[in-house]
């Protein structure tokens, strides 16, 4: 009996490691969410399990409390389980509980780490998180919290140098953009990525002042990848241009 | 004439992406740092230029000003050139300054993202960077800024509930530890991990006050992971005794 949680990473299924191919090619069942692309299923053996399990927005998905239990089932049933869950099962992916779930349960369980969309999608779409000159640290905060209130860490955030990733936060982008606008950082580059690594991406750039108007005469819609920091300029600025103006404003 | 950076992950060579491998197997070069598995060599092609260019601390190895004009070079006089990087090449990598100078020489640019060891090491180590009801969002930080400072930012995030990731940090621990603890944090869990994903892994878990001692009487060395945050005690503790202990002290 084991459980693997493999990360599929953003959404290009060549972006998934060789390590998480090799395990859905040993699973017996293999539970995975809605942001996973399709075409991973292929790497199943033929008479594998396939069993989808959520979640996204407004959609018929099982709850956590139904996921755990049905892991320890097919474990105990069918042997080995891999779930396969989009970008990384340890960023927000409540994967670690998952886990627990299942060795509480007796079952054997091992973690292959995914990229999480939180740095790819930016990388993708040309935006660094960290560059010489322009931003030493990041900072990934989820806009969804257990309580439903935006993390009191982005106040904290919104006064740092750090680029700041918002994952799951379009539906509180108003409230987020307030915070940084109060921290004095109105001017700050601002770009909203969906869809990242495939073709169907989309990205709206502007600053914490402008991104709302922005977005809402755009298309672009959740579940999308927030990035608040100067890098999200170097779409448009090449990087030695963008070191200078930051070094003459400081 | 194309450069395509690609991530070779943490360490483990089957933590490379499958869009990775193929990079390696088409390129007519490969340029590739200290930190990569040299099992990653053997999907190039036969032919394939291997050039190793660094950099470990200590050792022999070209500055980023030598390397720029290099994938220049082998970029015009071999066409497809794939810049192997251990980690992310867009986290801490100078990797966005090598795609600038290469396409300022008219050379096209690709990026392949790779597990960023900020969150992949400590996952594999059994440490998830965020759970419900104990870190709602991480900070990743370099040690090893321009100027040779600790980053401003360290202050912010000591103060936040965010679990803080330092890279390349080792030889500032000291000055790191001084940092939480002047914030009030001498108890907060810090875990250290070297070679993470590889069968050396070495961890040593501790506090803000107690982990120099932990260190200085173990054998781990740089470069090492620094995880500081409540996530850190997940390796001896249920998450459910640790989110009890968190509410408890709410």
């Amino acid at each position: 009996m084991k459980l693997t949680l493999v990360g599929a990473g953003p959404g290009d299924p060549d972006l998934i490691t060789l390590k998480g191919v090799k395990a859905l090619q040993q699973a017996n069942v293999v539970m995975y969410d809605a942001l996973v692309h399709p075409d991973l299923l292929d790497y199943c053996k033929p008479d594998a399990l396939k069993v989808y399990v959520g979640k996204r927005l407004n959609e018929y998905s099982c709850t956590q409390e139904e996921i755990n239990p049905l892991i320890v089932h097919y474990a105990q049933n069918y042997g080995t389980v891999v779930r396969l869950k989009g970008g990384d099962s340890f960023i927000f992916g409540r994967g670690y509980e998952e886990m627990e779930y299942a060795r509480q349960h007796g079952i054997e369980t091992e973690v292959i780490p995914g990229l999480s969309s939180s740095y790819a999608v930016p990388a993708l779409a040309g935006i660094p998180l960290t560059t010489r000159g322009v931003s030493e640290s990041f900072w990934v905060v989820t806009g969804t919290t257990k309580t439903g209130q935006l993390s009191q860490d982005l106040h904290l955030a919104a006064q740092s140098t750090a680029t700041v990733v918002i994952l799951m936060g379009m539906h509180k982008l108003a409230e987020i953009m307030t915070v940084f606008g109060e921290c004095g950082k109105a001017d700050l580059p601002v770009a909203i990525i969906q869809n990242g690594s495939l073709t169907e991406e989309q990205v709206v750039t502007g600053n914490v002042s402008t991104i709302l108007e922005q977005v809402s005469t755009s298309r672009i819609s959740s579940p999308a990848i927030i990035v608040v920091g100067e890098v999200a300029r170097l779409r448009e600025l090449q990087l030695t241009d963008l070191q200078q103006s930051i070094a003459d404003n400081e």
